[in-house]
């Protein structure tokens, strides 16, 4: 695939230095060695990825991409297709998870047309409410069960709009969330494709499918598959197998790492485009954050291909970027425990004895 | 054992009419059926123990009870007795995690002095800084290796003293909290003689003994039970073998949910508190939160005995009540969840279709 534009180059943050430098300032704090467990080792990733040993997350970023996939009429999913901009107008009227938690959380939230069937109006947003942008390239993707999701071009026209979203966003940290009835199916492709596993262990239920409707979709999966049988390199499994809500990802994810920005990996779809992403820049996992382990039949093996360590297990299956904002405040609290944390000596408590 | 007071009686929540209204204000709200799993769960619980399909958590309050050990003279810990103390300065003053955690998520602050070895010094404390309450009734229990760890009369004082404070204390939701070098022998002796689980598989490494230390601990606390073969009931368990900070925890817990207040548990210690108040009163554990599943060997066991489902697993084992601060905003999520999403209805968005 030849891109219009090219892609933001990842630097690789490996400073052996500034590692050793935080994991001492971690073990020197007054409290048993490793007993943070996790949260230690997302304070040293927050550490480095931030360059600093006083990291501060500002301005955190939800952003949520939409978009319509011609698979849906396939009945790959529980829902019907106007879901999607059904939801869409639910974000920015405040009444969907994702609305409620990165309300919670003092999270900037953007909304993104990708590429959703129905027309979507533009509005003003008051200061501090829900924005939207309309980035779509087309009302909804092609079939895959029949041939590529999308044109080469449009997906790079995808991929430019997620990097032109990220520039333009505040802030040092990207929370990756979004919509489209029938992105599971979109996601267990891509995964079935870049990993090379059987369709059987990486499609799940989505929305509510049950065991007939699980096997229905696996089937059409199937036919996308072979349709689209040539599309092996990450951008050309892309275009192909589509979704222009996870191509904007895509450029999202690679434009926030070039930028050092602490990136925060919802579920399934979007972990979808962090796998995309890191095929094309292996870099830039070294920016993420893995929020969460779906419920989703697939994620873990999702999580797997990127040795990715996620931060909750609650069973979530909403997408959205829910997850990820739940996963928030930790991040927050590595920050605060790396920055505001006594040391033994500084505290005068005593170490170790055995 | 006689007490000199009453313990509080904790009645039933049981009300299956405010259940399924909960259930179904979560079922319509537009997500796919169960698609935040335990989030939903959580929603539920803390409706039915706020009564009311619309629960606001207010003023939550973080309670850590420290106190000191006779067992810890017989080298059951990797840290030495002056530490308990040491670390109630560090929380005072700010440094420690549960501190740190407190600060960020705006959790009232009460450290109190329950048997701490060392005199702790009265002292006043500024609006919104870390409280010191002093309920000393005796500078660390005695070995309980050797016999009872208290008398009756101490630790029905000690109870006494967690009724009154938390009698003390505004909001409706209490987070737990500990400190004492030794105390994961005390939790691991009160999980083996009221479950009747064998030590080896409920002994560990608390703060950090090798394969050795944990060896020599679990003969030493073999010696704790053969000395107090008789403390069967949970009380006189409680009094043998020992620890004033879980007495007081256990008359904390007690009073929250007479009181019908939210009670968040953190780790292996405050477990073993709510494992003897639940063994007292049941009830108890409807209003109870289990924020994580402790890296400590034995939580697990402990867990399952109260059919427990916590929300993190982080592999944390430090105590202090900071894993049940870093589970704080998942009970806001849950409550901001039922109070400001959408209906399917409400939203205009389309149910389920497959």
């Amino acid at each position: 695939m030849t891109s219009p534009f090219v892609l933001p180059s990842v630097a690789d943050l490996h400073d052996a230095a500034l590692a050793n430098r935080l994991q001492h300032v971690i073990d020197h704090k007054t409290k048993p060695l490793g007993s943070l467990g996790l949260l230690e080792r997302l304070a040293l990733r927050l550490g480095v990825i931030l360059g600093t040993e006083s990291p501060v997350l500002h301005a955190p970023q939800m952003l949520v991409c939409a978009g319509d996939h011609g698979l849906a009429a396939r009945g790959v999913s529980a829902f019907p297709s106007d879901v999607t901009w059904q939801m869409v107008e639910n974000f920015l009227a405040g009444g969907a998870a994702v609305s409620v938690l990165a309300r919670q959380h003092g999270l900037g939230l953007t909304v993104v047309d990708c590429g959703v069937a129905k027309p979507i109006a533009a509005r003003d947003a008051a200061p501090g409410q829900p924005r939207l942008l309309l980035r779509k390239v087309a009302p909804g993707t092609q079939d895959a069960s029949v041939g590529p999701a999308m044109s080469a071009e449009q997906c790079a026209q995808a991929l430019a709009n997620g990097v032109e979203v990220v520039r333009g966003l505040p802030g040092n940290a990207l929370l990756l969330g979004e919509m489209g009835i029938a992105n599971t199916s979109v996601a267990s492709l891509l995964l079935a494709r870049l990993a090379g596993l059987p369709l059987a262990e990486v499609t799940g239920a989505g929305t509510g499918l049950d065991a007939a409707g699980i096997e229905r979709k696996r089937a059409v999966l199937q036919q996308a598959l072979d349709a689209n049988a040539g599309a092996t390199s990450p951008l050309d499994a892309l275009a192909a197998l589509g979704g222009y809500e996870v191509a904007t990802l895509v450029g999202a994810v690679l434009q926030a790492a070039a930028e050092r920005r602490v990136i925060v990996v919802d579920g399934f779809i979007t972990s979808a485009a962090v796998l995309v992403a890191s095929r094309i820049a292996p870099q830039v996992l070294q920016r993420c954050v893995f929020a969460h382990r779906s419920g989703e039949r697939g994620h873990s093996l999702m999580l797997a291909q990127m040795q990715a360590e996620p931060l909750l297990d609650l069973g979530l299956r909403l997408g959205e970027g829910s997850g990820a904002a739940l996963a928030w405040p930790l991040l927050q609290s590595a920050c605060a425990v790396l920055r505001e944390m006594a040391s033994f000596e500084s505290a005068g408590v005593a170490t170790q004895t055995a």
